[in-house]
């Protein structure tokens, strides 16, 4: 598996008589790493990874000035390394990870050469070593998925183990993969109420292999979090800046995947995180007052369902009314559209080329009075609907479209699933935009939106 | 139609027998302000709209402890202000003003109390005084309509104008509703090359009525940059901040409408400002270097086709696989997948609740078998589609999809509706994810992702 390194790397390996196992030396741009050589499966070929003595595992870029050496005759058996005891400590707190997929706990099987989940306590502490001294890990695998194939079937599974186990464990960390992450956190907080203990939603947006992994700040910040503070519900603990200063919890329904490889990817959206955790400073910081406290004698309500036609439809110049209509033909029970600005959709007459716009009105129309609960949203993703301000909005208004409030499109999708899988429709238009799960804020706090760059 | 104002404030205008017209003076806050008192057609009926003597409409919310009295005797009759003359200065550049609609140049009509466009040079010199300094003033009404209900036809007309146009003036703004505006300017680059003059696309977030107004300062910011630099080509001229500061000049490729409401909801994406421009300071700071030049010499190269059977779909959990099949019946030529991460869709077959996902790939497969190009950007509108790190981005791209590399989802979508309507299928292939007007960056810049907050 060394042939998976760069040509350069290979040849410098052979010189130095360095094999997979092989305790080495690389001293690059002035700093030294000593550790396992291990095998490379994917990703960077230039960069080579170690395995550390504090049990971490380092990508380290190669480049031409760096120097390589190996240090001790012996290999050692990758295949048998790691074999750790555990041990229940009864002072500490226990922790269930739920692994669902992604690549915040996969790691090199030494065997097929693949990239594979680790889910075994003694796997993650050996992956995590910090973990142990924070708490008792128990774990368990939901699903070895990527979360883009996540449906709310798996969210429901999610919901349905956490109100299992809440009672029994003083904090759930969810290892999941990020793509829809938000959608899960969002299908969470609703499914599940009452929490008694702190659910941490987790990611990783590189992958163990790579010098800029994150998985390991990630569960460890959120592990902190669930012992230190008085915290219960459901948040997602990632990277908050691009370097490893610290996490941020964020609020399961106002947090969005804003990046597609950043490590700080989520973003608060109109709303502050709830928190802020230290990596490596003793440091957890409130910016948020209101949330639940943990009450180890609060009972969980789970009200788990969902209703599965519901869409999500982002309207644009050119889009196609026949999608619309499909959603009319096929009964739709709830539909959230992605309009633009303030909330606006294209249903305005001008002049030759806007003459399906009446359609467009029409057909919302129908959907509405076929009993659909059509909600807007904004496709800007930051700020609130205003659909007061212009003939437009009020005109939507009056064809039975509900304002989402401050809603980003995703949160008001999974919301609108989940209430119509769980009250009638006339509840639904009610508690649709009112706030219930920290969903939606009342007054929009100006330094919620990212500054301009 | 003082009756519009609160009533409160209409019971100090009957006690200081205040009427529309009056001259009046607004001590609030420590502030003097004295004007004609405008009248209240819509909005907050709380602030006093005054004609100032520089011309300027302002808004002033009322406070209780505010001082209101009449100044003058006589009132004014608005109906007659503000007729001047306008005379061509030879030693000053000439600017056309071309007008779709939007707030940015709408001000209350005094016969009939509704908001109409300002179209013609007069008007728009007496709402935005400070242009006649700094240019002549041409104008043309291309449209009154609200932008969410414009179609590439429009967009089309636009590019028509500006070709036609751009060799008789030393430069153009388009004045336009922000709600589509970042979907009309990347249409624009598209459709016109090689640009001899500067074409700066203006909106505005609030109505001019309102103390907040943004009209004015993004008019005048566009006209100033215009007028004072070598800049050629379309940009997008917006409020850089939220006050008054300055303005930035956006590529208008890569910009987008990111808040419902802020007057800086324009953010540049995966991308820096080419510039911005000090309002009140006499200053305009390059952000970038590489823009097209000033060159009277140079001839425009108008393509102006584009294909309407291009579609943008987001994928996300439990989307419905009907919609990606209605655009596979509905021979499609052109679909952009908004798909989640780095450009993933719900591929994979896991469980008994992804059996559905292999009829995705497959249902992509014969979009592409039979001629579509489909092209993938990502949901996270940050970043860059990397479709060689995991296996579903492998698999798509196997199935035929391309990877659209930074563009986000409304520029790629604006992007292969021109191609297929100018271009072959496989010319379109080739040049999707090549750059062609600064649509697409070849590195990213860490810079220009928003600071989370």
């Amino acid at each position: 598996m060394e042939s998976n390194y760069s040509e350069k790397i290979q040849k410098i390996f052979k010189n130095e008589n360095i094999d997979v196992g092989s305790m080495i030396q690389i001293i690059s741009n002035g700093q030294a790493f000593e550790g396992l050589l291990m095998p490379r499966v994917s990703g960077d070929k230039n960069s080579i990874i170690l395995k550390l003595k504090n049990g971490y595992n380092i990508g380290i870029e190669f480049n031409s000035s760096a120097k390589i050496k190996r240090l001790e005759e012996k290999s050692v058996d990758l295949g048998k390394f790691e074999k750790k005891k555990l041990e229940h400590d009864p002072k500490k707190p226990t922790i269930l990870i739920l692994h669902t997929g992604g690549t915040v706990a996969s790691k090199v099987d030494y065997r097929t050469g693949g990239v594979v989940a680790s889910f075994e306590p003694k796997e993650l502490i050996s992956l995590f070593p910090e973990l142990q001294n924070i708490a008792n890990i128990r774990s368990k695998l939901i699903r070895k998925m990527f979360s883009e194939d996540m449906r709310f079937e798996h969210f429901q599974i999610l919901a349905r183990e956490v109100a299992e186990e809440c009672h029994n464990v003083d904090g759930i960390i969810i290892a999941h993969g990020t793509d829809t992450l938000h959608y899960s956190s969002a299908a969470l907080a609703f499914m599940i109420e009452n929490l008694p203990i702190p659910v941490m939603m987790i990611g990783s947006q590189r992958s163990s292999d790579r010098a800029s992994a994150d998985a390991g700040m990630n569960i460890i910040c959120a592990a902190k979090f669930i012992t230190e503070t008085d915290f219960a519900g459901v948040a997602i603990c990632m990277h908050g800046s691009s370097n490893d200063t610290y996490c941020n919890i964020f609020n399961p329904c106002k947090t969005r995947k804003m990046h597609t490889s950043r490590r700080d990817a989520f973003q608060s959206i109109n709303d502050m995180p709830y928190a802020r955790v230290w990596y490596k400073e003793d440091k957890i910081e409130f910016l948020k007052k209101d949330y639940l406290r943990k009450d180890k004698n609060r009972t969980i309500i789970l009200k788990d369902g969902f209703e599965n036609k519901v869409g999500l439809l982002k309207v644009y110049p050119g889009f196609d009314l026949g999608i619309l209509k499909y959603f009319e033909k096929s009964k739709y029970k709830g539909l959230v559209l992605e309009g633009t600005g303030l909330g606006h959709a294209p249903i305005n007459e001008i002049d030759e080329f806007t003459k399906i716009n009446k359609d467009t009105l029409n057909t919302i129309k129908k959907l509405t009075k076929n009993g659909c609960v059509v909600v807007m949203a904004s496709q800007t993703i930051y700020g609130r609907v205003g659909m007061n301000v212009y003939s437009t909005g009020r005109d939507l208004q009056e064809a039975g479209v509900i304002p989402g409030e401050d809603m980003h499109p995703e949160t008001a999708y999974a919301k609108l699933k989940w209430l119509l899988g769980n009250f009638s429709k006339e509840e639904t238009k009610k508690m649709i935009a009112k706030n219930l799960r920290g969903e939606i804020n009342e007054r929009s706090e100006p330094r919620t939106f990212p500054p301009s760059i």
